[in-house]
Formats: C-alpha cells, sequence, structure tokens
C-alpha cells in the first residue's frame, strides 16, 4: 500500500534528505536531522504525493490520507506525552507548508494549532501562565483565520490596535489577560462576520482544514506566477509539516536563537549568532528586543550551549558545510527547528571550502563544488563599507553592468575625465552612453555611469573589461550636457558633485563613501606580498584544485600589455581575443585612421595606413611578450569606420549654427560640408548589420595587409630575440567561408614574405569567429580552411534573436519580468537557440576538421551557467575579461564534476 | 580504348546533342544538327576528356590523341574532298573551342588554317580569286599569330592602318593584290619579330598548335575568373572543333546570314533575319554593308531559300523550340554554321509557347517549361519606344529595382507629387530615400527614382508592390533639397524638368520618352476586353496550364482592395500578407498615431488606438470583400513607432535656427524640444533589432486588440452579409513560442468575444512569421501553438547574414563582383544558410503539427530560383506581389516539372 505520511521524531524516522521529493525540502530535512540523533520537536510530514491526489481529486483529503494522518497524529501524540484537544495536557503543533524547492509564493506558517476555548484553559492550567496560553490563543485565531479562512489579516490588526490604543499601551507583550480575553472575543466575531462561521472548535478539523489549505495554496496565482518565473514545474506539489509546538517563551529557563556553524561574512572559524530569553522565534526578528551575541550562553545556560555546540558541529560535519541553524530552548530542554547550509560571501565561501578541506572535512573536489563562481567577484571588486554607505542618499538605480564600489566627482567628459585625473581628482564619468572615442576618459575614472545602454553596451563591455564598476541604463538620471548636470528626481547634480556607485546592485548615491580594493586586487597589483595574504592563500589554492578538474582551457579577452599582466597573473593560458580597433582611438593614431576614411584615392589611404604600422607592430610586440609563449588570438579590424568620425547630427547642428548666426566663414563651413557628406555617406541605419568585421578587411584589403605586417613583423623580432610566440589570427564576421579564404589569403600571403624576410620560424594559425548565424549553419565548409573557431555569442545572440541589446531596454526588462525570456540572452547563453546554432557549429566543424580547436570569446565566456554549457559542447577554450579568469576556472571545473 | 575524337559530317556522325560532356556545346550541336540530315560543313571534335589529358600531362598532346586526330583529319579530307596542305587543292578548316558552358573567357576562333605560302596560291587558282586567297592568309596570320603565339593584335592592326593610310583607302576590302601581299610580308616581319620564330609554314603543326592553344585558353586567367563567377567546376575542360572552312564572300552565288525561325520580339510565326550576298559572317556584324531581309533572298537566290525553309522548319520541329540559326551559302550551297534556340521577348516567348502547342509541336508541359518566368514580367509594365529611347541623354544608371518604363516630371516631396498630379501633371518623384510617409507621393508618380537604397529599400518594395517603375542606390544623381535640383554628372535637373526611367534596366534619360501600358495590364484594369486581346488569351492560357502542373498555391501580398483586386484578376488564390501599418501612414489617420505614440498615460494611449478602430475595421472589410472568400492573411503592426515621427537630426536642425536665429518663441521651442525628447527616445541605433513587431505587440497589447477586433468586427459584419471570410492571423518577428502565445491569447480572446457578440461563426487562425533564425531553430516548439508559418526571408535573410540590405551597398556590389556571393541573397533564397534554417523549420514545425501550414511572403516569394527551392522544401504556397502572381504561377509549375 502506497505510503503518505512520513514520521519524524526520536528513535522514529520515515525519511532522510534524499527524500526532497516526496517530503519537500523542509520534511526531508527534519527527518535527516531526527535521525542522526539532533533532538527535532517530533512530527510527521504528509507528502507531496499527497498533496497531487488532493488536487486530483478536486480538493478533498483522501480517505487514506485522513487515516494516516491519524495514525500518525497518535504516534505523535504518543511521542509528545501529550494529546490533540486533551483539555488537562493539550498537544499543540505547528503547520508549515514544504515543498521541494523553496518557495516564497506559498503559505505561512500556523502556529499552536490544537487550541480552542477548551484546550486553551488546559495550556494555562499546565503552563502556570494563564496570559501565555491567551495569547498563543489569539496568535493561532489570527493566523488560521487569515490563512485557512480568508479572513484579511490588517483586521485582526486593527481590533489589536484598538484594544492598544484603549488601554494607553504600545506593544503587544504588554496586554494583560483581560484585554488578550476582549481581544479573543473581538478575534471570534470578527471570523463569525467575515467567514460566515465560527472559528473551529474541534481540532481535528483544525488539522484538517490547515493541510487542505497547505495543498490549495500550491495552485494560488502568486504560486504558479513564481513558479513559471523560477521554472519549477507544476506537478511537483507541497508537503505539509506537523510538528509539535515548543516554546522559547516559557519562562525564564527557554530561549531561542538562531546561528551560523562559521563566520558567514569572512568564514573564520567561530560559532555566530544571537538568542534571546524567554522569548520567541518572531521576537528576535521584530526588533523589539536586542538579541545577546551567542557567546554569552555559556554564561547564561552553559549546559544547553555546551550541547548546542556538540549539536551544530556533528551537523557542519553530517552536512560537510556551514550550517544556518536556528533552535529554540523550553524550560532548559534544547530544540534544533531547522538547518541549512549558509549563505555567505565569496571570501568566507573561498575560506571555508578551503578550511575544510585542510581540516580533513572534506575533499578537494567537494571544496571546488561548494564555491558559487560568481562569488568570487566579492573578491576582487573594490568595496564599500555598508555602514557608510547606508547613510548616503540613493539617487537612482541602473543596471549593474560591472560590480565593484567606486566613489568620484561627476564629469561629462572623456577629456575632462582625463584632465581631472591629471589634477589628482577621482572622478565617475557620466555620460549619455559611452563609445569607443571615451575610452581615455573611462580609463581616467573610478567608475563609469551612463543613462542609456543595456549589459553588452559599450560601458558596460569596457568596464568588465577593465575591472571598473558601472552601472549603465540608469533611466532615472537626465542629463543636460549643456549646464553640465543631471538630474535625479528632484535633486540636481552638478559637475564635480561627489558621487557613488555601486556597480554590484546598481546603486547611485549622493556623496562621497569610502572604498578599498580588495586584498586579492591588492596581491595581484604587487601591492600586497602573495605570502603576507592569508585569503590570497586560500583562493589560489581553490582554484589551483579547479585546474586538477576542469578540461576547458582559460583564456583572457585582453587588448593592451597591462590587461595581459593582469590576466596571466589571474592564471589565463593565452589571450583569446585582442581587439586590434582600441589600439586605433588612441590619440597620437587618431588622426591617421581619420585621414586613411577620408581619403579620395586609395594612394592616400594607404599612405595613411602605413603610417599605422609602427604603432600596431609596438602593440603586438608588447602584447605577445606580455603573455611569455602562451597563445595570443588577435581579431583583425571590426568596428564600422564611421565610429572614428564625428556624429552626424552634431555636425548639422554645428552647421546651422554657423550658417544661422553668421559667424562662420564659408570656407569653414565648406570643409564642414564636405566632412558631413562623407559621414552622411558613411553613416548607417543599422550599423550592426553594416560595413564592419571581415567586410572591412575585404573591401580595404591594405588594412588587413597592415595588420597582417604588424603582427608577424611583432612575432619575428620577438623570435629573433629568443622568445616564444604563439599568434593565431582571427577573422571577424564572417557570413561564410567565402570571406574567410579572401583574408586568410592575404594574411598567410604576408605571413609568409615576413617570417622569410626576417629568417624565423612561427607557428601561427588563421581562424575565425562564428558570430553569425549563417557562418554556424554553414560550419563545415568554413572549417576546411578555418583552423579554429571562436564564438562570438554577443553578436551571434543579437543575430540570432534579430535584437540589438543597446536598442532593446524598452521590451528587454518586460520580456524577463513577463517571463517571456526565462533569462537574459546577452548574461547567459541562450541554449535552446543560440546554444543550437553552437552545437551545430561544433559539430560540423569537426565534420571536416576533427582536430578544429573551438573557443568563446564573447561576454557569455565569463558566465558560469555557459562555461557549463560550452564545456558540454566540448570547446578547448573559454575567454573572458581579467576579472573573470578565476570564476571561468572555477565554473569550469564544476562542470566536469556536475557531471561525473 | 577510350575514344577522344569524334566526327561529324554527312553519313558519319559520332556524337549528338546528348553529349554536351565530352563534345561542349558547340560540337554536341554540330553532330546533332549533321545527324538529321541538315547540310554542316564536315568536322570533328577532339573531346574535354582530351583537354583534361593534355593538362594533366603538363600541356603536350598525347600521343593517342595525336594519332586520333590525325585519322579524322584524314576521314574529313575524303568528305571534303580536299587535303590540308595540298597546294592545288588546300583544305582550309576553323578551329573553335566549345566546352559545355558557352564561356567568353576563353580563345577566340582561328579561320583560315590550313594556308601557308604554297596552299595560298593553290586556293588562289582554286578560286579564280587570287585576291580573296590573300585575304584569307592574311587573316590567319594576324588571328593565328595573336591566339597562338601571343602577338598583339593591335600591331598587326596597326600595319593594316598604314597601309590603308600609305594608299589613301579607308575600308580593307579596297586593298589591292600587291598592297596586301605587302601587309603579309609585314606580318609575317612582325611575328618573326615578336615571336621569335616564323609563321609556321607546315600545316599539321597549324593545327596541332591551334589544338593546344585552345585547350591552354581553358586555365586563363580571365576563363578562371569567369568560371569562378559563375559557379563552373574547374574540372570540366573545353572541346576543340576543327571544321571545313566554307565562305560566303566566295562570288555573286555565294552570302551569308543570320535569322529566327519566328519573330523573337513578337512571336509571329514568320522567318525573320538579314542576309548578305558575298559577304563573310563578320561584315554583316561590322555594319559596313546593309544587309537585306531575309525574305528577299526568294528573289535573289530562291532555290537556297526554298531549302532554308524547309531546314530551319526541321529544325524547329527538332529541337520544338524557336531557332536562332547561321548559314553560309558557298557558290550555291547552303552550309548551316549553328542553330540553338532563340532568345526571345517575354511577349515572343509566351506567344510562340502557346503556338506551339496549339500547332501540335509540342505538348502543354513543354510550353510551361519553356518560358522564362521573369521574362512575363516583360508583359506587364509601361515600355517605352526603344527607338525613341535611344534619342534621349542619358544621366546616370541606378539599380533596377521595380520594371517598367515611366517619363514625368521631376519632384522633390510626397506632398509635391500629390499637388502636381492633382493639378494633372505626371511626375517621377526624386527622393534621397523613401519612408512610408512618402507613401501618398509613391502612389500619386509615374515612378520614383531614389539616390540611396538597395533592391529592399522601401522605394524598391513599395515600387514592386505598386507596379511603379523604381530606381534606387542611384549614385549618380546627387540631390539638393534647398534648391530643389539634382545633379547628374554636369547636368542639373530641376523640379518641373521632365526625366524618363526604365525601371528594367536602371536608366534615368533627360527628357520625356513616351510609354503606354502593356496591353495585358490595359486588360486587367478593364480598359481593354480581354476578348479583344490575343496575347491577354495566349498569357492566361499559358497559366492556366501551368496551374495543372504546379503544387505550390500562388498567394499576394496586397494591402489595399485595389492591390487585392489586381491580384485576384492575375490568379492570386489569397492573400498572403496584408500588411496593416501602411493603413496608419493615411492624412486622417497619423495625427492620432502620433497622439498615441507621445502619449504620457496609458489612458491618453488607449483613447487614441480606440479612435483607429473604425478606420482598420473599413480597411479590413474592403479587403476581405475584395478578396471573395478566399483567405487573407493579416499581419499585426510592425515597424518601429519613431517611423511615424519626424526625424531627430531634422528636429534638432529645426531647434537650432530657432534658437539662434532668435526668431522661435520660447513655447515653440519647449514644445519641440519635448517632441526631440520622446524622438530621441524611441530613436534606436539599430532600429531593424530593435522595437518593433510582435515587442510591440507584447508590450503595447492594447494596439493588438484594437486590431483584433477590427479584424473580426469587419469578418463578422460580412458573415452577417452572406459573404464567405478567412482571416488568417499572423503576429511578426517571434524569437521562438512565448511571444508567440503571448499574442495569440490576445488576439484568440477577442475573437471570441467579438464573434459570440455578433452570433457569427468565423473561421479562423493564427499563425506567425517565421523571419528571424531563432524562430526557424525553435520551430518545433512554436508549432506547439502557431497554426501556421509564413517565411520572411527579407528579414531572415537580413539576420542570418548578419547584414541590412539598406547599409551593405558599401560592400555588397563589391561581394558580387568578387563572387564571395554567387547570388544576391536579397534577390534569391540563399539556400546554404538561409535556405538550411527554412528547412530545418519546416521538418521541426510539422515534427509536432504534421499539417502546419507553410507559406513565404519575403520578397522571394516572387523569384522564381527560390519557389523551385520553396516547392522542394514542400511548402503549401508562395505570396509575392500582385505583379508578380503569373511569374509565380509558372515557376511553381517548372518547379514540378523540372524535377519530373
Amino acid at each position: 500500500m502506497k505510503k503518505y505520511v512520513y514520521f519524524f521524531g526520536k528513535d522514529n524516522v520515515e525519511g532522510n534528505r534524499g527524500m526532497r521529493d516526496i517530503l519537500g525540502g523542509k520534511g526531508a530535512n527534519l527527518a535527516e536531522m531526527s535521525g542522526i540523533g539532533v533532538p527535532v520537536p517530533p512530527g510527521f510530514t504528509v507528502s507531496t504525493e499527497a498533496c497531487n491526489l488532493y488536487l486530483a481529486e478536486g480538493g478533498r483529503i483522501p480517505d487514506v490520507v485522513r487515516e494516516e494522518i491519524l495514525t500518525h497524529l497518535a504516534k505523535l501524540e504518543k511521542a509528545a506525552g501529550r494529546t490533540l484537544g486533551d483539555s488537562e495536557n493539550p498537544l499543540l503543533v505547528s503547520v508549515r507548508s514544504g515543498s521541494k524547492f523553496s518557495m516564497p509564493g506559498m503559505m505561512d506558517t500556523i502556529l499552536n494549532l490544537g487550541l480552542n476555548e477548551k484546550t486553551v484553559k488546559g495550556l494555562a492550567a499546565k503552563s502556570g501562565n494563564r496570559r501565555f496560553a491567551l495569547d498563543c490563543y489569539r496568535r493561532l485565531i489570527h493566523m488560521f483565520s487569515d490563512v485557512v479562512l480568508d479572513v484579511p489579516k490588517k483586521e485582526f490588526e486593527k481590533i489589536l490596535k484598538s484594544r492598544k490604543d484603549s488601554e494607553g499601551l504600545s506593544n503587544d507583550f504588554e496586554l494583560t489577560e483581560e484585554a488578550l480575553d476582549a481581544v479573543i472575543r473581538d478575534y471570534k466575531a470578527l471570523v463569525q462576520k467575515i467567514a460566515g462561521k465560527d472559528f473551529p472548535q474541534n481540532v481535528t478539523d483544525q488539522l484538517f482544514l490547515a493541510v487542505s489549505a497547505v495543498f490549495n495554496s500550491w495552485n494560488t496565482p502568486r504560486a504558479i506566477t513564481y513558479r513559471k518565473l523560477n521554472h519549477i514545474p507544476n506537478d511537483l506539489g507541497t508537503a505539509v509539516n506537523v510538528q509539535m509546538m515548543v516554546f522559547g517563551n516559557f519562562g525564564e529557563t527557554s530561549a531561542t536563537g538562531v546561528g551560523f556553524t562559521r563566520n558567514p561574512a569572512n568564514g573564520a572559524k567561530e560559532l555566530y549568532g544571537e538568542y534571546l530569553m524567554n522569548a520567541q522565534g518572531e521576537d528576535v526578528v521584530a526588533g523589539t528586543r536586542t538579541p545577546s551575541p551567542i557567546q554569552n550562553m555559556a554564561r547564561e545556560i552553559p549546559v544547553v550551549f555546551e550541547e548546542l555546540l556538540k549539536i551544530t558541529s556533528n551537523l557542519e560535519n553530517h552536512y560537510q558545510d556551514i550550517q544556518d541553524f536556528e533552535f529554540t530552548v523550553q524550560e532548559g530542554r534544547l530544540y534544533m527547528l531547522q538547518t541549512r547550509n549558509g549563505k555567505r560571501t565569496g571570501q568566507a565561501a573561498v575560506t571555508i571550502a578551503v578550511d575544510l578541506v585542510e581540516e580533513g572535512l572534506i575533499s578537494k573536489k567537494k571544496a571546488v563544488s561548494m564555491v558559487e563562481p560568481d562569488s568570487l567577484n566579492q573578491l576582487l571588486h573594490p568595496v564599500f563599507d555598508l555602514e557608510e554607505k547606508s547613510r548616503h542618499e540613493e539617487l537612482a538605480k541602473g543596471l549593474a553592468a560591472s560590480p565593484g564600489a567606486a566613489a568620484g566627482q561627476v564629469v561629462f567628459t572623456a577629456d575632462d575625465a582625463v584632465e581631472w585625473k591629471n589634477r589628482g581628482k577621482k572622478v565617475i564619468l557620466v555620460r549619455g552612453e559611452t563609445s569607443p572615442d571615451d575610452i581615455h576618459g573611462m580609463s581616467a575614472s573610478q567608475g563609469i555611469l551612463t543613462a542609456t545602454g543595456g549589459m553588452t553596451s559599450h560601458a558596460a563591455v569596457v568596464g568588465r573589461q577593465m575591472g571598473k564598476p558601472a552601472i549603465v541604463g540608469c533611466g532615472g538620471i537626465v542629463l543636460n550636457e549643456e549646464k553640465q548636470t543631471f538630474q535625479a528626481g528632484s535633486r540636481t547634480v552638478s559637475q564635480g558633485d561627489w558621487i557613488s556607485i555601486d556597480g554590484t546592485t546598481g546603486e547611485v548615491l549622493l556623496g562621497e563613501i569610502k572604498t578599498r580594493p580588495s586584498e586579492i586586487i591588492q596581491v595581484v597589483r604587487g601591492e600586497i606580498k602573495s605570502e603576507d595574504s592569508e585569503i590570497f592563500r586560500k583562493f589560489t589554492t581553490l582554484l589551483s584544485w579547479a585546474d586538477e578538474f576542469r578540461r576547458l582551457d582559460v583564456r583572457a579577452n585582453a587588448d593592451t600589455p597591462e590587461d595581459a599582466r593582469i590576466a596571466f597573473a589571474f592564471g589565463a593560458q593565452g589571450i583569446g581575443l585582442a581587439r586590434t580597433e582600441h589600439m586605433f582611438f588612441d590619440r597620437e593614431r587618431l588622426p591617421f585612421i581619420k585621414a586613411m576614411i577620408l581619403a579620395d584615392t586609395e594612394a592616400k589611404r594607404k599612405e595613411n595606413i602605413d603610417k599605422l604600422l609602427p604603432f600596431q607592430r609596438q602593440d603586438f610586440y608588447d602584447l605577445f611578450k606580455a603573455m611569455k609563449g602562451n597563445p595570443v588570438t588577435i581579431r583583425t579590424l571590426d568596428p564600422p569606420l564611421h565610429e572614428f568620425l564625428p556624429k552626424k547630427e552634431d555636425l548639422m547642428v554645428e552647421i546651422t549654427e554657423l550658417k544661422v548666426s553668421g559667424k562662420g566663414s564659408p570656407e569653414k563651413i565648406k570643409e564642414l560640408e564636405q566632412l558631413l557628406e562623407r559621414v552622411v555617406a558613411l553613416s548607417e541605419f543599422n550599423p550592426m548589420l553594416g560595413h564592419r568585421g571581415c567586410r572591412l578587411g575585404v573591401t580595404f584589403p591594405e588594412i588587413i595587409e597592415m595588420q597582417a605586417r604588424a603582427i608577424f613583423e611583432a612575432a619575428c623580432q620577438l623570435a629573433k630575440e629568443g622568445e616564444k610566440v604563439l599568434p593565431e589570427i582571427m577573422v571577424p564576421l564572417i557570413g561564410g567561408k567565402p570571406e574567410f579564404t579572401n583574408q586568410k589569403e592575404i594574411i598567410v600571403r604576408v605571413a609568409e614574405e615576413v617570417i622569410a624576410r626576417f629568417g624565423a620560424r612561427i607557428d601561427y594559425t588563421v581562424g575565425t569567429m562564428i558570430e553569425i548565424p549563417r557562418a554556424a549553419i554553414t560550419a563545415a565548409e568554413v572549417a576546411e580552411e578555418a583552423e579554429f573557431f571562436s564564438f562570438g555569442t554577443n553578436d551571434l545572440t543579437q543575430t540570432t534573436f534579430g535584437v540589438s541589446r543597446d536598442d532593446g531596454a524598452a521590451f528587454i526588462n518586460h520580456y524577463l519580468i513577463h517571463g517571456i525570456w526565462p533569462d537574459d540572452p546577452f548574461q547567459t547563453v541562450d541554449i535552446k537557440g543560440v546554444g543550437e546554432l553552437m552545437k551545430w557549429a561544433v559539430e560540423k566543424g569537426r565534420s571536416t576538421r576533427p582536430d578544429l580547436k573551438v573557443g568563446i570569446c564573447g561576454v557569455h565566456g565569463g558566465d558560469p551557467r555557459s562555461i557549463v554549457f560550452c564545456d558540454g559542447l566540448g570547446l578547448n577554450y573559454v575567454s573572458c575579461s581579467a576579472y573573470q579568469i578565476p570564476i571561468a576556472r572555477l565554473a569550469a571545473a564544476q562542470a566536469v564534476l556536475n557531471l561525473s
């Protein structure tokens, strides 16, 4: 016969933590604790299967379930030595929902079930405390009627408040027995009036009504929505936990408290928590009394404290992780009510994982599995003092694009940022949006704040790349560039005003909040010796363990030697993406770029390109050198040329001004008009789908020739100096084989010519980005020529969805809120769509070139979920920003461990 | 033993037209004609296999081939009754290349091979015409040395010219024997000087050198490039045709001519062509003498004419198609040199195909197969008188976006177009580009000319939709909107000047060239009775035969009742795409649209949307009515909202003007600035990837509700009036199932509500466009909810390639010219990329919904090659502009016939 109810108690446990499917998380947990001898108030769990049966039968508790509940109730009464409804020694129980996954959308707890006019007297007599019994009864009527009978909570609160008012009291606990009698009378009248029936006096009715209410709560609209948003199946059902009540407010030898087995902020091995004597759990939460540090228990109730130490230590050993526990002491007797793995900061996570291994409690494998990769971020970014932060006014909130904390004086242009920085100021660059023109200003700033743009906007990508805090798409601020101010609500912030931004939360705050670089960053920068930093030792220890398990290589997206050096310090095994265009925005070079674009003859164009060669050669020389013989993937020129020119509308306005004011000379106007003509000719309706990537290289082969020459001259020079160099040249934005072949021919021709000239030997490969659906679809053909693939998942996501991330704000937020998109595909790989194309590309590519090397270099290369997916696809490496390398190393290891 | 050489001649033919692979096109054709008893000068073909052997052996004629050539030469000498190199009766031959596919990149013809110092005398004696023999010899030295010995042609031309100059002559044929002797002497000296060896006197050497030269010409860079561009495999090789010379210039009973078995312009059954007595083929081409109409032969050489009539009639019967032939008469004897299916106009193609069936010569199936679908276009669009056109100055040339001819006075704005038209003028609308704002002006114009934009630009799409001639991307014209002029080279064209545009060729011409609507259009418009038009009868006859074979249904893209009526007249079986947004640009409605977009509260937005309801209801009422019970697919709102607002830069300039001039009131400026703010907020970097399509419908469900209400109220009204209505509601731009489900829920809810209210019964379906790669990839899921798919291949191509067609001009032309793209994917479906996604979508979609109806409604729906592909994929219908319906009907039939 099928079993629907499971008992837990001393010497009689029918479940364990492996049974979350049928007992729910809470039920499984209570059973597990009981099973290992932890003192838990006895009780039983009505299973999720009973719930599904109940729902299938249209909301009726089946007889078979009803019988089993009654049988288990009898067992519980025996274990508790009390009886439900008994007028002398009544059993009181709590009733709680508990599904497989924690679901805030579901039923609240009902406490003190079992009280009625008769048993409340028994409880009063038995406890010798009539006020306590009345207070319990009042709470039951309130909770039960709200949850089971749909009597609005606020009506009870009104009654309670008016009673306190009439007695001139401000706290519930000040109510006298007489006042409580009156409250109970009013409560009961309210129930009769609103629910149309009396508060049930039959305690068995109370129990079955409560169980039904829990089951019904599975299908409330709120719960259904929650499941939809969190991808929880609808057919899991919820369990119901019925447990003997224990009371921390039973007198001077009773208490209640919460704690962690280790410090969840820094991971230190010490019991950490707080408690209150003669109090209930909700008193700790309500903050009406100040709890004491848990260590004080040693003085106040030493025997109990001793027992608690032993139990929590056992729990930690048993669960092999830091525990977050709740307990109650009733009349000197300790009961554990809950234990679960404790939430912790990144620093604590690393410390605890490494400590547990060093204490011999867990394996390296377990340690590597238990740290959330994203939490490593917290160890890398500057931090605000939380307490100080709470004293500052919040101006607005935007997208948390690049984590970390920064404070600085507001500037509105990149040039100002540089100038102020040179004057020794700290600045926050505030822009409508940023463009490659702003790079120098972003680099000079503490952090970046933009009014528009999304998580892959220029500001966001460059912010993460630079490891600088950035908040983007902050619609709450309105820029007035002319006046050099921005408006946030009623507050006007001017140039030079201090603001602080928290890139981890998206908060923009007024004033200066002090920050400090994290200890690990200070070590990486050489400001602290590594042997002096315990957290750095643990951090690198954990990552070195991760390296033992992972299959994927981890590379960095890095454009400069400085990026490369940091990436290398974080364990990068090469550069997966070096963008060549950022190098072009340098002040010295920009004039040649502009002249090249505006050239009206091929000769003039060539002349200006040639002037760029020495710059680029030096760039690559430095980059190769910094990577010390590891592979360096260099992408040829990618962005549309008009990015290097002024904006059309700005020119139009300038010309109009000069004309209308009569201040412009005809020559100046003519010159601007000619520039405008060229800008208009180059401007595009949809630049993302325009003349960029290899399309530039195909139409202007001389640019690619120059870049190839710079790369191979730098490589050959280093080879002559005895250094190892592994260049991998990557062609962007191909749609198929012919474009790739066209570019490869140029690159190989120049490479062979330079290598021959130097008499050097350079191992190099030529491969391509897969960032256009058609490139993925025709991967079999492309791989005939391409020696490696690297997924550019930013563009691939945009084209596969037909969505520009930067333009999409108007609907993307709506899509995420309404669950049309389960996740933001620009943050984690969309497995159903983009992932399908990636899978296709890997399979087809390797069908023609079995040893094809495949990597990923979009933002997703630093996203743990995406890394797990990439591991499953059989990629060779992921490439991410220098600061994401630790995350990627850990996620890549977990990808392997989660499968095994 | 393998055979390398094939003879053709009377009573001895070793090949036939089925052997193009090894004999090449020309060789197979000569063999075929010989085989059916047509008098062809005898000769032999050295096979393509011999060519490949020659190339494989490094450019040496293998002995086995050499032997076989000599054997066949002997046969030829026997058949001709002359011997190569014989001093009395020398055989002269022509040597021509001929591969499977016609390749202009290859070797020119060598005529008169076999002449040397000795045989030229024999030829002089035998022909009794020494001048003739010398002229033949001179031509051989020239051609042979150019082709075989690489002596530049122009050096020979110099010698010839200086000889004519010194004798004071202007024509070659005036040269005396003495002058020719001198020319030959100079030619031979030139060869010795440049080639370093004498012109070969050994005639067998001449022959083998010529054969080698043909083989070598297969691998010239020019030929390789040509093959690359035309997707001709490199390993086909070329054949060599060696054929006895015949001379049309042998005397007064000799002649040469060309002709067609029917009139290639209008298809009339009459011999059509021209000839010259005592002349060579090149004389007809050179135009130094005026040829006579072929009918004159009946008078001048009646016996030969009689024979020609018989032979060409046989050829037509044999090839079952109009023949384009060449012939030579030598001394009263007729030789056919070439026959091939004749090129013809669309009108002729239709006439001939139908006539041939009615004459009992061919089957309906054959008739349907032999007409090029695109050629039907020519029957539909207005035409220029060609002779008159040649008298007008060409101003510029652009992309031939919408075929047909139009003349009108130049206007530069849509409003002017309407105003001038209302004043009874014919206008050509000239714009930088057009936008939906210009629709009324486009509609009022004879034709459209834009300086920018590509084949799927707004002007191009709307032009084809409206059946109006359009030239787009005409970079040769420079607009000056302020002065209301455009510049084309040195010519300035002002408002009101007449120009003529030929949308079939892309030519822009100065002045008014008269046009006339085609006869078929006049019938469709009811201006001519159908029974009075023979061409209309043949046109519809051919299409009705096509209908017997095709599997695909053909529908129209039509937004207005007028479009729908024309589509219906052309045989549309329904509307495959009715865009609802064009309806919004109407002057009466645009204010409500603008107010809706600018609304700052939902109530205001709703209020303005509600005002649109009656307009939309009437739109749909008229559309349903025009389609008489056939299915009508209506797409919900698609374009980004900012299309309905003024442009950002225009507003910025206007504000600047008002401010700087001090002429604007503060209120006016404030108002404009507020509008600008809204426009900026709505403006997008990449509107194609922005807030449009169903993304609008998801975020502003009230718009979709209004549209659904309008559709179903119109449908119910008609149902009440006893009309049949089949609405199919189509959701645009989905990326996956959740967006579709969201929109479908709204549509079905409104539909059921309206249908219930009317008490009507309406069969409707809700489906989606597949125009985003992700929609195709997730088609299995989408089809769980969607009742039909319609491929939007314009957007699907843009997103699959990551290319915006309108922006791509800078590189797309380069890609097409350099063969990086074999075809323009915006004109014909890219089978490797986009096609693969389509295939996937059909298969996956039908895996979850086996009876899923699938169509296509992008521009490719009217492209014959794409239609064949769609038929192969198992689509249910194609939808194209009304004027493309005949093309689609024919192409759909050919798709079936070509496979069977």
